[in-house]
């Protein structure tokens, strides 16, 4: 058992109605392979940074046991920074600045030892360079990959031969919307899994996520945070849970599908709750259990007596 | 038992992707009543229809087992009549042409043997309207009330006046942002649930009904109908539907309660199969716990093991 997780690693900065932050550890690939090590091990982090990486943030993903033979500090430049705010219904944000920085020359090499890795997750970095990525590996029992609008407009060719290419597309859902130009979340999910994917993830922010597959089609609400501070890595903290709790499991069976989605969907609602991938600081598994079971009673839905 | 409904009755012009229609019987006593008739009986309407009420809605009504001892047809002039256009994504609709006719001078008024109803549903109508039936009822079991944006702006006192002394309120997600000035469907809820009800619904269209209350939260999703119709009429559906299982319950338990919101999404999701109401003719209980089994199978999390 084993998560290769392949994205970026980066610093954010945000502004939020709670407040804002001027530099924090950020990035695909750092939410999503946090979000993993709660789950399996070894999670294996694909990524790089730049000269102004620093310490405590490489202790805070060793402290998280991913393993880093496969992350690059590039002395060539800075780290890929970002910065964005939020508005007051978090269901959009404004790019205030972007620099890719070391991550423009990012070019995924996956060491030898970690090629035969179960569970592939392609975090949202150009499709290019998932392809790239998918060419490396040798047969993982299961590849995921998630995307964002920027590359729907601007690499569609490319993004649809690699969604084309993995087991499970994970996208939101103004994302599916964009990429099939239907308007019916259904209508969507069958035009994405026409383009290959055996399953599909559509992600709907405040109202949970989709599973659609041939066999299934599931529903996770979102936990409701009172007090959101920072939706940031939400996503690919989903992403990464998703992953790690498939990765623990030896069948792809239904429960352990729907059980996947809702630690995804658990671990998503714990990632808002602080700035940055803060609130996974510390956070242990009852929490995480406890939250999965107030979701399990969310949606419970009694049997007809 | 017995489920009092007030409300409108209407002819609807409907432009939609799917087609249109030019007129078909709408309104919200006629969807909710409708509804409910599927639980519980005695559904009593109270209501009124101009001089062009067709004898074949007549019989849809009582076809439906709907008492109609309330139902006044008003010869001074012609039934209210409401045209909308949707977009594909039905989210959104433009009114097209308001005509109220006989409804402008609705003066709902309870019949002495209705008085003592078990449930009283207010249907979307003017919250002074809303405020005259709370005061000639007796002691109802529970009182329920709907409403919509159009009264949040125009007569905001006696709606909150109204909603002050209800049970349930039930609300659409964009109603409760706009009633409350809240962003967050959690803090939207805290503040109409201050405002007196001890139930709040939160309908959210194609991501289904929350319900709030001090013990509870629980979420059901919509069922995912493929080729949407008609959307009009699924909120007041989704009350009718709601009143009617817990009119024919003996308990407000809390399996009672997300029963009835799983069948109020059921319903709905029937609703917006075909053009009006139409949808409802001929529709037996075994199609409609068929849906209610496809809800929970679609939001089940298995318990961890």
């Amino acid at each position: 058992m084993s998560v290769l997780i392949v994205g970026s690693v980066a610093y954010d900065g945000i502004e939020a109605p709670a407040g804002k932050v001027d530099r924090i550890l950020g990035g695909s690939a750092t939410y999503a392979s946090v979000a993993s090590s709660f789950f399996t091990s070894p999670v294996r982090l694909v990524g790089t940074a730049g000269n102004d990486f620093d310490e405590q943030d490489l202790q805070f993903l060793t402290d998280h046991n991913i393993d880093l033979d496969g992350f690059r500090i590039d002395q060539s430049g800075k780290t890929f920074f970002w910065k964005g705010r939020y508005h007051s219904d978090f269901n959009s944000r404004d790019t205030l600045d972007t620099q890719l920085n070391v991550f423009e020359h990012f070019d995924p090499v996956i060491p030898d030892s970690w090629k035969d890795s179960s569970i592939l997750c392609l975090g949202n970095i150009e499709p290019s360079l998932q392809r790239n990525v998918l060419d490396q590996v040798r047969k993982p029992r299961l590849t995921l990959l998630d995307t964002m609008n920027f590359w729907i407009s601007g690499a569609r060719e490319a993004l649809e031969d690699a969604i084309s290419r993995v087991d499970i597309a994970i996208i939101n859902d103004q994302e599916a919307k964009e990429l099939t130009g239907k308007s019916q979340l259904a209508d969507c999910a069958r035009e994405i899994r026409k383009m290959g994917p055996s399953y599909l993830i559509i992600k709907k922010g405040e109202h949970g996520a989709q599973l659609y597959s041939d066999e299934l089609l599931f529903t996770a609400p979102a936990f409701p945070v009172p007090g959101i501070v920072d939706p940031t890595g939400a996503g690919d903290t989903f992403m990464g849970a998703f992953a790690g709790w498939l990765d623990q499991a030896d069948t792809l069976d239904e429960n352990t599908l729907r059980e996947a989605v809702a630690y995804g969907s658990a671990l998503a609602a714990f990632c808002v709750e602080k700035f940055g991938p803060g609130r996974f600081a510390g956070l242990d598994r009852s929490e995480i259990d406890s939250r999965y079971d107030a979701l399990r009673g969310l949606s419970r839905i009694p049997g007809r007596s």
